[in-house]
């Protein structure tokens, strides 16, 4: 590691939109930035986005927001790592006050357990202000280790990260304990906008969510990732916004539900793992500062607020892909011409 | 989306190494570019590098190739659907002369499926040459659907792609049935190089691999994911060279196995997903061309070998930063101080 | 365990039917016999039943089928296992003349295989003519092991089964590569049979079926677990029958597909492992020998097909229950009403 | 359905034991009864019991129950969804009163929830006292759902399950949240026990365990299944005491861990879903008293205590078989020479 110079790799980058988008966290109409090397998916979102502005837009929901971190300890038995457990999550404050010393913006708002053998998996789940949060719970739980071995002798240390978390893992538990911001986007589509502009009815893109998404990824063996692509718009929309974009991992388990309602298509996207801050890491580069700034996600807002307000961004933003490629599959042919048109463009 | 001007998220990149690795493949001393917004990892990754100097090298072993596409056809009932694909399956040279017509380079090598009620799903396994192979699965099987229609008018089209694939999604069937390279990294550390470099012992780094990416990922409902952060450093190499880094998904579903050899750690990285190549998307982009030139994933080679060379690569560089932060882990607050002193500097 | 006198565990069975069963394995009205603690369950089978017999029937699908063991053996590196994996599988015939030592019935027809560091893991795929065929497969693995031990110095024994197999977990391989037979099952029930018989509607039971079975098992972390309780029906089959029913495990890990077809309701039971055999362990009890000739499943047939029809007639059943079930819960209330009713008589 | 003459299938039983049994819920030597069609299992059993004679014993701990049942109902949207949870959730003690009215014994204590789009799966956390409570915990939520839908209008019924339960079925949900007595088995034997009884040393079950059990799932796509056949001893003891041995779905989604402590052997089964009761369905059958009886399960104690009794024995069992058979698998060919024996004899 001779050279410490610092390089670049710019990758391609446009802003798609505007986005029409309601709901408790922003209701405007938002242009978005996405960095990628897959051509075809600014206008994927782009297609989507335009819909979106002849509904009465994508209602987004952010309805949970955790970081979390699991620490392993060990005992002699599983009686005396159950017995530490169980003082040790009745001693909520304490373990607050000693989070404090490590940040302004932690606090810890839950506890869950696995006892395996002798072994003690403690994931601790934090709020993180506006950050995404990952040195902010590492850093608590390097605090909260020593004062925990301190209280109970019984146990010693094993790992400060033992992938109960977890971070940048295919699995179950980010989804059913809660891992970042849980968004939920929905939108209405009338029956001709689906059909002059999405080129299929709301039925064809019901059956083809159902065949594909739900059963097809069963089928696969997959892991509450019941979608086409969630992972191409995070990925894009992470690296123009500086996250930590190996967190799609776990943002790419979510699921796809829609319906036909009285004729027009009802489609909503599950994102029970996003994880994205407005401060932290890989921000204060100047292109993502301005990204952020553009977004509306550098205001001066009660801790919290300006990441929720990117996270509800991001959940229309999946929303327009989804929607997009789930249209286009659903007629032969579509989505190889759409390929190439674009890629030779 | 008015603005159409062609803006770049300049991602921060540094060259790391070398890294000493041999194998089949290659046995060379190799540098490397890793694109990321996590600046502690060039150094977790360096770490790692200098260690492989002071051994034997980091063996690499490329066992596997395939790029699939699963299209989804539906039949009257599942006999006939069962019909149809065992009458499919013989005819592979027919089929392979179909999918001669979309490309020059991929092959039909094998076939697999599942059957659901009344629904075929066909998973089309092709070799792609030295391109990772998205867009030549997707235009074979846009050449197969129609005449797979003709031939059997039984069936009817449902989806080009139903998620049996599987891209970019947590699922089993990519690591049992294949997709991308499938790539076995592994080193044999003597002991004294492990305890003054990575400050650990191989005791202590095959007791975490248990405890944390074995044990911890499947309490986690984790789905083949037994590592620690196999995605980070798949991220890094894959913006850096071009990829397609969605693709990360699958990339993350590996195993860690690391076994004590006579006072010597024997440490492996199992990765049945990378997908990369060194032609097509993401490609033609000027300091992705320079830095495959540089990593020697350009030269004149049979069509493939570029492409196994960098994932022969790839896999070495995934098992540095592996090593460097379950050696980290091993010690309480080893971690956290590491990061705090690279993010102030 | 100084008492060696041979007890009994009664448990409660009951044959209930008949079904009308059709496809390539049989065409009858076929009783069943129901074995379990769960009375209500005779109830549920029974409404299917008659439901069927007020169709064209329920048929039956049978397309594939075979039992694996995994062994394990160790290499001194990935290459190794990798370079003696390609040459064992290039040796098949000659693997089948060590099985043929082993079993008059056991025949080797595939081979899948993992190489997770120096690891070797090997699935040996077999047919087993009329039994389930554990034990046969066992032997079988027992014989082939010193042969390439002996073949290939480079290897040594690790475990005979290695979980790759998979036997009574829950597990995605089995379903992918398949363990057992591969059956499904469907019915077309017209409009007023659904109204009349399950209380419910077609759209009803397609609408459960998205919203309970594919979407409440994927965000419950399932595994190719679509459906509501395969594993009762499975169970009281396989115990009323003399199989091993710790198979629930990977019989339960199925997909119900329903569809409103012109107003009427298609719905089908697809159980990609089904592990049921017609001789061997289990077999021999006066009962088991009993209900199995009564089932048609003792006939002087070709080796093999007294197992396959035992199969589809399972598939049958599963599908009784399964929709039963289901139509009962598209209403509040009658769930637990018929519980009650049932239990108290 | 014409004959309801009520039949039985005599299903094989033997008592087992003694096991020598200690924790906080019992110290006591134990016999147990084992129902199957597998006659190896009594022998494999049996020697685990004869080695926990020879040591300190088997160390139980009960550390988690509850019964559980996810009802469904649907919202307009998302938001109105989430909304009624979050008032849902901090209604408990109201909800408890209308539990009241249909269980003396049914009491909510947890509740957790997913949204998807509009769709709201509530999964409701009961203890059951001495009952497994499947019927306990439907009926409450039988009663809950009125409840619910005329305070919350915005409300209506979908299922009153939806798999998020999850009953028997291969689910990440039921490990991470709970369903039944979460239990941990653990044993220390010296070495030479462990040398003279079980043919095998230590380091040889510790490093099968690790291949076998941790590896082999994680690559078949194993979901928290880490052992070897704990199915084979639930269904056995499940069917001897009268429990719904379907449960055996989720109590096979166990980890096994071991470990070189000193030269002896710590091996343990964590079996986070063992779904038994004391009471209730499939008891009040005069074998299932005797036997519940005879183990000290119908002893006049505290509701539940039974029910605890029951289960801390149920993961004595397990241990017993599955080191059994990991020691037996360490051995080349001792496994098919155990069957073949056993089973001719």
């Amino acid at each position: 590691m001779k050279s410490h110079k610092l390089l670049q790799a710019p990758i391609p980058m446009r802003w798609v939109g505007p986005l029409k988008i309601t709901g408790e966290t922003l209701n405007e109409k938002v242009s978005v930035p996405l960095a990628t090397y897959e051509i075809p998916l600014w206008h994927s979102v782009g297609r989507g986005a335009r819909v979106s502005m002849l509904t009465e837009g994508i209602r987004t929901n952010v309805i949970d927001e955790r970081m979390t971190r699991s620490v392993l300890l060990e005992a002699e038995d599983a009686w005396a790592a159950h017995q530490a457990l169980v003082s040790i999550k009745q001693r909520q404050p304490e373990l607050n006050a000693v989070v404090a010393r490590s940040s302004r913006f932690a606090q810890l708002i839950d506890m869950h357990s696995q006892v395996v053998g002798n072994l003690m998996y403690l994931r601790l789940e934090f709020t993180t202000g506006d950050a995404s949060g990952h040195n902010m719970v590492t850093n608590a739980a390097d605090k909260l280790i020593p004062w925990i071995l301190a209280e109970y002798p019984q146990l010693r240390y094993s790992s400060i990260s033992a992938n109960y978390c977890s971070d940048k893992k295919a699995t179950a538990v980010n989804g059913i304990l809660g891992r970042g911001k849980y968004v939920v986007s929905e939108i209405l589509i009338p029956r001709d906008i689906c059909e002059r502009r999405l080129n299929t009815t709301p039925e064809k893109v019901v059956d083809l969510n159902i065949k594909k998404n739900l059963i097809g990824t069963l089928i696969a063996g997959g892991i509450r990732s019941a979608n086409a692509h969630y992972a191409n718009m995070l990925l894009a929309f992470y690296l123009a916004t500086g996250q930590d974009a190996a967190n799609i991992i776990e943002g790419s388990q979510g699921i796809v539900h829609a319906e036909v309602r009285q004729g027009d298509l009802y489609f909503s996207c599950t994102l029970p793992n996003v994880i994205v801050g407005s401060v932290g890491n890989g921000k204060g580069i100047d292109f993502v500062e301005e990204n952020l700034t553009r977004l509306g996600c550098k205001a001066d807002r009660q801790p919290g607020e300006n990441a929720r307000r990117l996270a509800a961004i991001c959940g229309a933003v999946v929303l327009c892909g989804e929607l997009s490629l789930l249209s286009a599959q659903t007629n032969p042919g579509e989505l190889m011409e759409a390929h190439i048109k674009l890629e030779r463009s």
